[in-house]
């Protein structure tokens, strides 16, 4: 299978560059009668969608997606299900001064070296941009996982060096990480790291972060060892996203330093109603803590999924920087154009929709367990 | 392809339960004409043993390789190479009173959850004795892309709570890490940590660590993007690991809190001699620092992939444990037999065999970019 | 990997229903600096379109297909090439009678058995309107082929009960077959064809036939032993279409009747010239015949590729059926709207670009074989 | 996936050379649960044994197969199920004179042309021997389908020039197939051909064959649109046989003869019970006649599946062939050793393996269509 595919059985397949003329993705493997409307894409790509404020780009796209195929009369068929966003809002110009220098913290050189030409707009598929076509595809998963009682929610649990406070905190709530550009789930705090960010704007810098993300309704038995396991899968997912630098299921990097008293998690008799079907003779149960993050073996436990990911800071700062050309000679460098401060706002969906992804593809899979 | 193989193009099947005939590999696309032999993949097996002294399991088995096809005149022939090794030193009865009993920390419950069936004899296939194929079919993979001047180091850099100083040190030194049981490159700090291990033993605790990871040689240009990127099929590799919590790639979480103009490493015009074939046209160059970790839009950079995983304690200890059975009551739980107090040592070989794994399906990929 | 998906390396993925929005596909894998125009697809498009006469559906669609993404500047990018073509002419209505009714010979009842929903305008997926998306796939292979010297031609050998004379008859002429809708290679029998095919349509019956394949220019060494094999990919790809009934290489079912002395191609040292880079130490040699149709062991011999694919008659006929609706009761069925009387002329591009993803697939994976 | 293994949720990945150390399988995917034992193996790999006679080699091996993993307390686990057969009776001397000679009608020189290397004794990989891989594996998809009901019976068709009447005959009895070692269904004609083929012995000629199968129980709805449909998957299957030229559906090549009110299968109410869950407010229907074979649109229809394979004569014959060796001169070949004459008998257990892993991967994949 091509490096633009991902899944097994619920495949997606993406497509597009930056400037040129669409993006989107084919979804193949969803299976027949999930109700589906354009809808459901839209308002994933509207979340997708620079935000306003501060932090955000200021490239404004409609981004109206176009359903091609797969679906009929509300519900799917069983075939691919293809979607088309158009490009409208491309500046091209902007990108000739780059046309000849590789640009720090961007993929311009390592592409080059692979394949030997660049769409040097908007840096083609490296861009941001291409997540287009994952949120389209991670809508379609969405829906799908939706009618087996799944829920996702990311926020943003850091950004400009701030951490934010987790659930346990009275102040946290995720109604509001949706109302702010950034979503971070805590009023005091986003408006705090937006301040900050406002002036890394005037300094012409920028800024990294951390996504969570949590899932609930999860049956137990996702997973297909050894080496499609549900922490593999879903490590797989976020590091294939351009900035993302690190992932840590459960207790994460934290476990390294623990010892195996305090780990484990307790198996306690299940306490919550589970939807899953257990094999005969398979007790129900449930566990007191969750440092595993929902998951042993690499098969889910029932409990929620818990993980967390790292994004760099994003490269195209305004500040002056020194690199190379062409030539191979040394050019000092000044990005202009539309960039983001930060991009962790616009990360969150795009993190749940590739969770949303791996998911449906491994309900699948766990069809064919016994 | 099934869960239990791995790689598009060289791939890796393994198979095998802890306590059952035997456990091995079979390694599909590896090019024809690479020298191989029986001590290739001995070695590494070796290098996987319990390495005696308190951190290891005192179950001793002597792991002797067969070659079963796929070599002829010492070399391989492009055909599937099977690797067997016999399990002998099962001691099964040791696990007749875990049978119906679901171990905290342990797989137990979801593999029945999954498969409705579970061999209870040593963990079955969620055993780390699993990894045997691993590092098998990764003695095959290290033997093609040394080829390419590619060489993979790993090492300890943190163990039972405490961080073990990087290449930096002047006591850092990795033919120490080859010289004692945790594979700790510090005589001072190996010497403590085992200290803190055997107390740990007496306790009847465990322990967790992480191991770090260098490869040098690497050509610029290995990542399939946008989902076969390198440091996705690393991640996924590494998650695989069934006590594997987190990864982090370069400057990893710490990227989250730095700025682009701090984060961005500056390309400079190539100081080393790179082995690699550029497109013409592209320069050679290479970075001032390398905060990416050797890897930028999820392609090689040329400068050395580092990259860290997070290894959870052993779950198997002697304190007393509450935990439930197969009827849904609640048990104490006191785990007998031999079993690791710390994994990390046996770890090392295992990351590596995985990375080359990575290394060389990326390496025929790359083949087909242009 | 997806049911609508092709290939290891060299991916086709095709989408779209008969009457739904678009139909097209997306091509991963392709290597980057291809030249690739979209007058490439256009003309393959056209080829496969209704060529007028008594053979064809009436159904005109202008097929102008748009290129979305993966090219730059005239050349691939190494990225995945979307293509889209709008479906315009649909006339929905044609097809209401038959929303309950199963059409004799058509896939209306697997596909509800199976996915339990379907598309009844036009055969939704199963209509031979899906091969749009695997010519226009098609046709970016060809243009990847080329570049290596491959050169695919296809015709129609029978049609209408006839068997027309092969390459060996002083009548057979490429060139005519591209200027009859049947694509008949020898004048006499195309006009003789035509009129049986004129006659049945006045009957209100259908026909089915033969196409056969030559593929010139093929390397030594194309296939993946053990199930990769040339033949058995090539077998894939032509049974995959929707008509196809059977498919035979070189000698084909004659083999079944021959003795081995008779069937063996005796090897002879080279005549022609070969473009390839044969193994160091391994002769150029060729064959005085060709009943391997170009490959051993699944493996390209370097001979012209030779094979032949059977189509059945064309299953919507204008006289009247008895058949079932979906309650289960015995109706009979008049078939109305545009339909082919026989559909051989326009299988031979589609036959044609099937050939040449396979071929891509396996060029690109013989690269990593030593 | 690498051209060794076969299939997409079911997978089998063969292994061995003609002369190793051993050959084998590793099935994945098999669902937890599946009764299985050593004998369903060793019962099949008998049946694909030289049975005696004329027609077989003399080449006598054990084939004792080793249950490596898998299989627990007489169930599968769902994890991998590796099957190992040890090579006993090479005689590898008879191979040395063929060391710098290509054999005609063999893959020795396509072999080297693609790999530059080549294990010479007894045709390595390319050796007829490589199928009790794919029977080991087929066994255990047997005891999959079985559960389900699905019978496969194949036989010898035709043979030495010979058409054997099929089921409508009278003297038609499969009984009598598994007593003759030429698999042929009828007493009288298999004592005919057994002489012929004593004849072509004495003559050091060889035959070729057919190869019919059936099979009945199969559920509608197997096969996936639009690659990976029922007769592709087939196709696939059985052209990946090293002596396969050709396969046919139903009606097979004489479709291509047919018209449409002829060949069309008329849809009638279901007769027999049928074994399958259809969706609501489908009926249950079969057909008439079964020109279609079993499949409509690539999708099984609950009618028995029905197609032949066409086998070439076996290439090695003791007549004095003319062919080139290593340094391209010109050489008289004369094949000593044990050699089938015609291996259609040994080629019945080996379609119907193939059939079964098809029936099995397909039968997971339908579990996802809706």
């Amino acid at each position: 299978m091509g490096g633009n595919s991902f899944g097994t059985l619920f495949t997606a397949t993406t497509f597009g560059e930056s400037h040129g003329p669409a993006l989107g993705c084919v979804v193949d493997g969803c299976p027949a009668g999930v109700p589906l409307g354009i809808e459901d894409i839209s308002r994933e790509l509207r979340r997708r969608r620079p935000g306003g404020g501060g932090a955000a780009t200021t490239r404004v796209e409609a981004d109206e997606p176009e359903l091609l195929s797969g679906v009929f009369a509300g519900k799917t068929l069983g075939t691919p299900i293809a979607i088309m966003v158009r490009n409208t809002a491309q500046r091209s110009g902007d990108y000739d001064a780059l046309q000849d220098v590789y640009r720090p913290g961007h993929a311009d050189w390592t592409w080059e070296a692979k394949y030997g030409i660049r769409d040097h707009r908007g840096g083609g598929r490296s861009s941001g941009r291409e997540t287009l076509g994952r949120v389209a595809a991670g809508a379609v998963a969405k829906a799908f996982i939706r009618e087996y009682g799944m829920v996702i929610q990311a926020w943003t649990s850091a950004a400009a060096g701030v951490d934010v406070p987790g659930p346990e905190d009275p102040g946290f709530n995720l109604d509001v990480a949706e109302e702010n550009p950034l979503r971070i789930p805590h009023r005091g705090y986003a408006e705090a790291i937006m301040e900050k960010i406002e002036k890394l704007r005037l300094e012409g810098d920028s800024a990294g972060g951390r996504v969570s993300c949590s899932v609930t309704g999860v049956p137990p038995g996702l997973g297909e060892p050894v080496f499609g396991k549900l922490d593999a899968r879903l490590a797989a997912a976020m590091l294939s996203l351009g900035a993302a630098k690190a992932v840590e299921f459960g207790a994460g990097f934290d476990a390294a330093y623990e010892q195996g008293s305090v780990h484990n998690d307790q198996p306690i008799p299940a306490q919550d109603e589970i939807i899953c079907q257990l094999p005969p003779d398979v007790p129900a149960l449930q566990f007191k803590t969750n440092n595993a993050g929902g998951m042993l073996g690499g098969i889910s436990t029932g409990m929620p999924l818990e993980f967390k990911v790292a994004f760099k800071p994003v490269p195209s700062i305004a500040k002056p920087q020194q690199t190379l050309d062409r030539n191979g000679s040394i050019r000092e460098l000044v990005i202009r154009g539309r960039h983001d401060v930060c991009i962790l706002g616009r990360a969150v969906p795009v993190v749940e929709a590739m969770t949303a992804l791996v998911l449906a593809d491994l309900l699948l899979l766990n069809r064919c367990a016994r």
